[in-house]
């Protein structure tokens, strides 16, 4: 499922590099979230319903290996995976790369959802259709 | 008063320089809120009280000029004075000099206070201890 | 001719928020910095293509002011329009509105061109043909 | 050698806040690198000379671990220790604690020295002291 998305495509901003003049590292994790929250819009859940359903995502882990060096004005698509998903919390793979192609990144990230309370959420429980999307696509990798 | 005030200290850090060599211009902003947030510490009037009490206080608008680049590692020093005050929304002024004195960055930021509703709170009113401090700030100017 | 641009598209991301809830004001000092480069890109004269030519575009001055609070994930619409331009530096004006049209913030950007050596280029004389465009939409706002 | 060294602090800000109403994860990222530059000045080696001698330092691979949210204005407390330096590249562990001596946030960081033309540089070979002094750190965890 995820091999027929197209991948969420970056171009890198002046601002987002630093005085070695390639993109200062940091900016990967956010680029990791901008795909992540185009991923589950495409999937049909987006961020912002979950969050008027009074539903918080917070990250409880990243990884990230930086392959290649990019910097501005590259281009760069981000494809994303499941990795995990046993019903409370999931993992994320991504893999980006530049337009020619280049892994320039590998990374992983860990996340499960809250309520306004702070305490978990069973997605399959409350959000039965997206657990069925999740379990689906991490069977497929 | 602002003049008996030491300046509020930031270094520069890798990750806000750009591919320029130097830090990219918008981080100024950033330690405007910075220089802000600790001013209103030192006046007793912190942020996250106000907050915790129902008061934003969101910026309506800001210029900054840029007389001199700086760069990592190099450490900025800002003084705050208080350049209108009238009883809803003030502006305040922000001079900001490199280790020898140089002046790097000439800027003002405007503000008011709302509350949860998003209605304007008078301070005067509503933190006569404020409004007073205020006042009498922008009278020794 | 930049009434005949379409506005350059930002979406605000979830990193760009702070815990007010809306867009962090610093951003849109970003957004200018990412509309500006689009529009020199589509008037044929890219930043990328500057610096590898030893140009640099250092930003003098910003003014911003906010009209309208964002948050994530609404989409921004930025029209840049040529202020000033006297054959060294140039002058910027930024409109932002939201999906509805409502402007949600103004903005200025001074800027001129350095060498390597920190001197001014004079555009007029070294890119004759983008002193050329600059002045032209200048007279046509 | 550092258990002795007192951790770097972090306060944290108001534009490193989101929506969530706590630290957007990638600042942590951002604290690291304060914290190793901090880490390495105090060992007397510092990034700006190396830097000066152009000697670079990107970042191989992050990993980290999120464990308790934080939000402005919390100080965050970071302790580095050396997990591993075979003369090339080096990992750095970061543990991070707030106030009350909580953990928030456990990290690592891995990297490699290069020169100007991206070749990897011998740590042992041109800095020796530097070499011992990683050397002996990595021994005494």
């Amino acid at each position: 499922m995820s091999n027929t998305m197209t991948p969420y495509k970056h171009t890198v901003q002046y601002y987002e590099t630093d005085r070695m003049g390639i993109t200062h590292h940091s900016n990967y994790i956010r680029w990791m979230e901008e795909a992540r929250i185009d991923f589950f819009d495409r999937l049909g859940w987006s961020y912002k319903k979950l969050e008027d359903e009074g539903i918080i995502s917070p990250v409880i882990a990243v990884e990230c290996s930086y392959k290649h060096s990019t910097t501005f004005p590259d281009d760069v698509f981000i494809t994303i995976t499941v990795l995990e998903f046993r019903g409370v919390c999931w993992k994320l793979g991504y893999t980006m790369t530049d337009s020619a192609g280049t892994v320039v990144c590998k990374a992983t990230s860990e996340h499960c959802f809250l309520d306004k309370d702070g305490k978990i959420v069973r997605i399959r429980k409350v959000y039965p259709g997206f657990g069925e999307v999740l379990t689906k696509m991490m069977q497929e990798e």
